[in-house]
């Protein structure tokens, strides 16, 4: 029995800044029946603010306490633990954590900073981390595209850190347990009493298989044939959000 | 019967830029017994030549072709393969590669590049590797102190570039085989014909072992009381170099 729904944000909800036909009506649905919803993302470049202005542009009706991000979960844990971080992370993102003393950091938070990254600030972080400094890290992806380039995400600094200090990072974003565990927490419910819509086969379906919830598999976004095979068990494939919604919950 | 030494230069032969005592008289010997010496070391920063003046200047009668170091096993490995580099090194290393082609590069080259490192240098690295560039480290060191302040050294940025690409650098330097078994072939000597004496326990007797030498362990340079205990078989510690050469070859 289905008492809650996390949806993946882009490709699943929106394509770019438009939305996705039917998921307007697949939101529409779930709130009709008074089940919470979280929209989770592991943006590294934008904020809550920032996010919530492009859904209610595409008009999706969500709150800003809907949506739980990779930055936000960082945010909670530097909150939770009272830490005063050092931010390496993108330039859009630095509203995010504005209202955190950054002051004598003793933790450090690392994003995909893209030019930020240099030995200054990357000593910086090290020196933090080898002093005792937990390392935060938002996402841990290895690369994007952009504009035909490829990029270096905040993985491979991330790993930098970790081999410098010896240390693990504790890595915000789907498919982190903490980080499902955390939003699961924040809806008051079980794992087993949720179910994910995602487009990203490893991100949102075996993350959500990891954690223990229920799962759908979207056609839209970046889904490739054949990839809810690469999941065991294999991953239930639907059109779009709306089919997942009426099929979990209808 | 040992018919080769090899050496390592910092903590046995200098101090800095002074000569640690016996060690002209040490060379002295071996070269009035006609073996062949080599000095190897896993400088980041240095080439031949500028070692090479500070031997003399040190008084220590060797030849530029008695020293063998990290970037020049990467200068042998790219001219062995024919390769054009992208070489994201230390300025003061530049000279040691300057004869080579870069145009159009094919291979890259890591080492301590120090404020070199930034967004767009390892984003360089990471597109060519990720094509199918081969990734060559000099050192694979985590960090170094200078000043009393931590730095990164080469090794978490080749992680960072080995990560996001998915693949494993070629490291040069001690205690690598490959690099060992390169200077053995310069002296045409088998392993268990050469001896290595140096003050780094990891580097110099774990190296030596694992190639196949004999070796000594210097209570000069790094040496700390017990670090003979970190390998096994324990190392022979001796007080200094030239103990070490009156012990090997007497």
């Amino acid at each position: 029995m289905i008492k809650g729904l996390f949806f993946d944000i882009s490709g699943v909800l929106l394509d770019g800044p438009n939305l996705i036909a039917g998921a307007d009506k697949a939101i529409e649905l779930v709130k009709q029946k008074n089940l919470p919803i979280r929209l989770l993302t592991n943006t590294s470049q934008q904020t809550c603010d920032t996010l919530l202005g492009q859904l209610n542009n595409a008009r999706l009706g969500v709150t800003k306490d809907e949506i739980y991000t990779a930055p936000l979960a960082a945010k909670d844990y530097i909150q939770t633990h009272d830490l005063r971080p050092y931010c390496l992370i993108h330039p859009n993102l630095v509203p995010e954590f504005a209202a955190l003393d950054q002051n004598n950091p003793n933790a450090v938070v690392i994003g995909d900073a893209a030019d930020d990254f240099n030995y200054q600030t990357l000593n910086k972080a090290f020196r933090l981390c080898i002093e005792g400094a937990p390392l935060i890290a938002i996402g841990h992806n290895k690369y994007f595209k952009k504009s035909g380039e490829f990029f270096l995400d905040a993985g491979p600094f991330v790993e930098a850190i970790e081999y410098a200090c010896d240390i693990k990072a504790i890595i915000t974003g789907k498919p982190s347990l903490d980080f499902f565990n955390q939003v699961l927490l924040s809806v008051e419910l079980k794992a087993d009493e949720v179910a994910l819509i995602g487009d990203d086969v490893y991100g949102d379906i075996y993350g959500a298989q990891s954690a223990g919830m229920d799962s759908r598999l979207v056609r839209t976004g970046k889904y490739r044939e054949g990839d809810e095979n690469k999941v065991s068990p294999t991953a239930i494939v639907v059109d779009d959000v709306l089919q997942a919604v009426e099929d979990l919950i209808a």
